[in-house]
């Protein structure tokens, strides 16, 4: 185990021993539930609305604002459905086609519902153009729902004018934020809800949120004893909303730091795999997400790259680990323009606060020659 | 702390060690996305797998039919809307009126979209009378959902004879078991669908479960990467998951040695509490869950008594923890024909795995002095 290299954080991450030290009273010892009148229940509660303080400090929001989930999906269906739900008589939303599927398939799901969805298609670097964006805003526009940063390939959306634009025009905005949220500084005034989870910034798998600005009502996805203001039903998870506190913390004291680290090996990456010949870096150059580096390799095939990599103790990725299991090309590189023969050959690295440079260096010599044996032996044949 | 004594497992329950020891490495070590290829991933994966045939074998059903979510509230919402909403062209729901607010309030929401609910009425031990039941199921009945054992209460309902109704009649039947499972054995013949969840049996927050029977077809209320054979998408929470599986299997290991116990202490809670006057067993005397005893106090409020409880250190309800802050009386108590006088003045003890001979005489001790100094300042006189 600890010789392997995980370079697969936009997956998941390893939970930091402090977020662990956080948690573990809340299993042991403070393990009442939140609701109880009792001193156990208040003890269960304080820890939670101080967690609920530090999420909502780092957004520069109110403690009112955030809605515990267990999950960014959760998060985003919450956002989108409970919104197209409210009651507002609006049934227009405005999407992007390089959304993670837990918005994405939200908003086809929605179309089946009788919405109209426009899915905004995005140039050879993955951005939406704002422009574009304005011009498809209408009068019965409900909702706008760009994600912060992309997942697969890193690129960062320019959210502060699509979210003015959506202010302007009266119209909601929802950026789903799960890979940059404690990663880059966050540019959030108009912004009208995001969404975010523990278990990409070294905090428990189980835990998410929803900041929701005030005065926006949804309409809730799972009734019950009227937990989180009516919004979430269900005991919460104080622990893992303890664990959520703690990595933000450390994640936001890091930030600046771990990025000028995390766009070091970004720019070491590229260079030395984009000299492999028949590459071709996916995503932005520069302006990107520090942690997400996605590369294709012509005549190869993703999966075979990942289980090689795999042999030799090298974690990475295709694409997101959510969709995985299909062999299918990824929607976010047909989107950007890859040939799908070079769709199928992509490769995402992705850094976290323990990647080290010896583990950088050690994938970077393992990988041009993983690459070369797999072209070996490949059915397409190219000139390198 | 330690000289605390928690009677409040009803609302939720201390993690156990070996629970807290089987979780620790899905964070530090094995801490993979169970989506992705890799090995770290496989290896979540297969962790996963081994926790869901767990609770399958516990269920004597099969791997395929335990669907996980973040609570039994989200399991409770998603059987029965995701039932409501998977095309049947049925559109009649039978439930009780003693139901946990997750399906009570999934049951009028769904009124509001156009179902009709029947909320059958309890006898004065809060049973169904599936006679009463069988009577109201017509053509149009799509789903029967009648609680396992009641949390405020711990009723006990003919869950066998319910069930082989609806098998009968050709109704799914959902049955809430958040407070049996683990605790008492079932009788699963019939029923096509059970929500339960972890931190009721020593597990931790934020983890539940779906039992649903193969070829019963719900749609999803979180929509996204397709987890969970595309019924509930969201990263997995692995070590939730596996401590869930390792709670369940102490659980069912010692369910006997243990249901005798707290059956034990149930007795002596019974027996000397109602020989204090003027006060009422609310449930059943016998075949009740082990764990719960609720007893009114005529003229007494009930949080008075948890308040002045929790001053020297107990901890135990009124009722059900979701609906500590409402003042509202109890719907189950007034569905079992409580009067509201006595309706207010309940106290829940509910038992658990750490619970000791020595608690439960101390609580005997403390709890008549408590009622003597609360009758004393109370504004009803009554004659004892």
């Amino acid at each position: 185990m600890n010789n392997d290299i995980y370079l697969d954080n936009s997956a998941t991450t390893p939970v930091s021993e402090e977020v662990i030290e956080a948690m573990l009273p809340y299993w042991q010892v403070e393990y009442g539930n939140a609701s109880s009148l009792h001193s156990f229940g208040r003890r269960a509660h304080i820890a939670m609305e101080e967690s609920r303080a530090r999420l909502a400090a780092s957004l520069s929001a109110s403690e009112r604002e955030i809605i515990f989930t267990a999950s960014a999906s959760e998060a985003n269906n919450l956002a989108i459905k409970g919104l197209a739900f409210s009651g507002i008589n609006k049934y227009h939303i405005i999407t992007s086609q390089i959304e993670h599927p837990s918005v994405g398939k939200v908003c086809q799901w929605l179309e089946k519902q009788g919405f109209t969805v426009t899915y905004l298609p995005v140039d050879q670097e993955g951005m939406v153009d704002p422009d574009e964006l304005a011009a498809t805003i209408t009068d019965d526009t409900l909702l706008v729902t760009i994600m912060y940063g992309n997942n697969e390939i890193g690129t960062v959306q320019p959210i502060s004018q699509i979210a003015e634009i959506c202010r302007e025009q009266g119209v909601i905005f929802h950026t789903d934020a799960v890979q940059a949220y404690g990663k880059i500084p966050l540019a959030l005034e108009n912004v009208d809800m995001l969404s975010a989870t523990a278990h990409k910034l070294h905090g428990p798998k189980g835990v998410g949120m929803l900041y929701l600005r005030r005065g926006i009502k949804l309409s809730p996805l799972i009734h019950g004893g009227g937990h989180e203001r009516g919004l979430r039903s269900g005991t919460e998870n104080i622990a893992g909303i303890v664990g959520f506190a703690k990595a933000v913390e450390i994640a936001f004291a890091e930030m600046e730091v771990l990025r000028d680290r995390l766009e070091g090996f970004r720019e070491q990456l590229i260079e030395t795999i984009t000299a492999i010949p028949k590459t071709k870096l996916n995503g932005q150059r520069k302006g990107s997400l520090p942690h997400i580096t996605n590369i294709s390799f012509m005549a190869i095939e993703g999966e075979s790259l990942v289980m090689k990599l795999d042999e030799h103790g090298i974690a990475t990725s295709t694409g997101s680990a959510c969709s995985s299991p299909n062999l299918e090309p990824s929607h976010v590189l047909l989107a950007i323009g890859t040939p799908i023969v070079m769709a199928h050959g992509s490769l995402r690295i992705s850094t976290g606060r323990r990647t080290t440079q010896e583990e950088i260096d050690r994938f970077l010599t393992i990988l041009p020659q993983v690459v070369e044996e797999l072209r070996e032996i490949s059915p397409f044949k190219i000139n390198t």
